[in-house]
């Protein structure tokens, strides 16, 4: 048995494939992932933002690891590693501890706000945003960091509430990366 | 000053517009708004589905409850009255007690999967999945349940992570849910 392969772990309903992941669900209707795949094609993928897509990726790859889902922080932890070239390691630490890792004070502040939205959207406070202003942060930029953390809130619930497997070998989330940052969330085939 | 009136409540951001609860941010950021309500629209009112317009609302009100989102609440607990022909006072006693309201014990199930989603994905248990199926849950509702839950707390997350204002007057709410009903959520007017 490969690293690809299902394990004896169900998911909670009878998806009708064996795509790991969000993809489960998604290959089970195709109608719902339409819009959730462009939701994240516009806010990790588009050009017209000034967060960069690493930027946008490790703020999805925290509010996972937040919520404890294996799939989608190491999905986007992967992808955010390849757009950032840092490694596993160098991701774990970020993770774990964003105040302390060598990223720019604006994504320091931005994490903090995504943290505070994982809990939920009254835990967002007045001082994290002037905080956030302070070091450079532009509405837009908030803005884009409260909308990208509260959809990872439901494509995380949506992983795990249908309970979907995970390949554990993190080689196959780093292997399929580079794919994955050149094809985008649109028209993917979600058996690769 | 009126019902409709913005208060003195100000948002996290300039939103560049008056709108109240998630229409200020889709003022704001058309662009995102888009999949927002496509996925609405879809997961609420799409004819596809053999959980009522109703059912569907009522577990986006139970979510919005459980965030203790009020201007999503409030929106959508207008709507499931609307659907379910039921007063605040009823829609109320509902949100607050599920398993003890006069629903189908189908609907009570799937409340109890939404609340468990509400929580975190991981609190979806199998022995919640098998008491939904007793009572006749398909698969595809399980599904629709978990999904309409998890963005419900991507929307609540939104509205409040951004500390939009809403309007406290329930009529407000009341008065708009006919409308919105046969209107839908896509390409309706923001300010109204």
């Amino acid at each position: 048995m490969n690293h690809n392969t299902k394990t004896n772990v169900m998911a909670h309903i009878d998806l009708n494939n064996e795509f790991p992941g969000i993809r489960g669900p998604m290959g089970f209707r195709p109608e719902t992932a339409r819009p959730l795949n462009e939701l994240a094609e516009l806010l990790l993928r588009d050009d017209n933002n000034t967060l960069s897509r690493g930027d946008r990726e490790l703020i999805g790859t925290y509010v996972s690891y937040l919520n404890d889902c294996f799939f989608c922080q190491n999905v986007h932890g992967a992808l955010a590693g390849h757009y950032m070239q840092c490694n596993l390691d160098q991701m774990n630490a970020i993770k774990k501890d964003p105040s302390g890792a060598p990223i720019s004070e604006k994504m320091k502040s931005l994490l903090s706000i995504a943290g505070s939205v994982q809990k939920g959207g009254k835990h967002v406070t007045t001082g994290q945003i002037d905080a956030a202003r302070q070091v450079g942060a532009t509405d837009r930029e908030i803005h884009d960091t409260v909308l990208i953390a509260a959809a990872f809130c439901m494509f995380n619930r949506y992983v795990d509430g249908l309970g979907t497997w995970a390949p554990q070998d993190m080689n196959y989330y780093v292997e399929r990366a580079p794919r994955r940052a050149e094809e985008g969330y649109l028209d993917f085939d979600l058996a690769k």
